[in-house]
């Protein structure tokens, strides 16, 4: 099937999440949230199981930013947006690199799956779902080495 | 934001979810995988990263049934339907539970997220994702222990 069902709606998700992986690259915490519901349902790829609400979203982005050094590296692949004209979904898989202050280099491919509703003319993300697989043998170890 | 758009597309979706629900406890593979669209975008609680189609959805659900003896245990929590007349999707906290055959005990929450298309008066699961998440710490073992 077409991924494309209201192209102006499909559009305006692009524009929508060019804006957050811009955001996110330069550490803004006001622009990285601006489009989030205030009740957003996370599932993050580290835990708790699940949380909601901008605040505490906002608080693992300044958490995750403190712990690296200079420039965030943050990449989108193979985005695929459904955009009707009240709903919409997203998926991609999304690359977040940099230098830990710790001077260890990171990198990790994470899956990122990220749901919208039009609220008042303005789409905003009710749910979002980050993860990276895990081994299911002895070590149970996050599956972190895998590239697209 | 209330999660329900269209009553009529929310109940449809519920009833597509509950018999999924028991097509899993039934080990019933054709019934499973009854409403994914051939193209399924899968992100999996397991390697790899991610992978595309029904079939090898299907041989996923599976190896999974091979690995278990008796019955499956499968329940949903926290289950949330989001519903328009050609979009929609849903989230909530699953429990995969049994016996394994080398007579483990087996107990796993994980998080999903379905996204459903309507397509020819049908609705099919265009993309799932499921996952459980990492600790971030020297183990960066799966949180394999968390609960709802």
């Amino acid at each position: 099937m077409p991924t494309q069902v209201s192209a102006p709606a499909e559009a305006q998700i692009r524009e929508l999440i060019d804006g957050w992986v811009k955001a996110v690259r330069a550490r803004d915490l006001n622009a990285i949230t601006a489009n989030y519901a205030k009740d957003v349902m996370v599932f993050d790829a580290v835990p708790p199981l699940r949380y909601r609400g901008t605040d505490a979203y906002r608080k693992n982005w300044e958490e995750c930013f403190d712990m690296m050094q200079g420039p965030i590296g943050f990449e989108i692949r193979e985005l695929s947006i459904t955009a009707g004209d009240e709903l919409a979904f997203s998926h991609s898989v999304n690359r977040l690199s940099g230098t830990q202050k710790n001077g260890k280099n990171m990198e990790m491919w994470f899956r990122a799956t990220v749901c919208f509703r039009k609220n008042g003319g303005k789409w905003l993300v009710t749910h979002e779902h980050a993860s990276v697989p895990f081994y299911p043998d002895d070590t149970m170890k996050a599956a972190t080495d895998l590239k697209p």
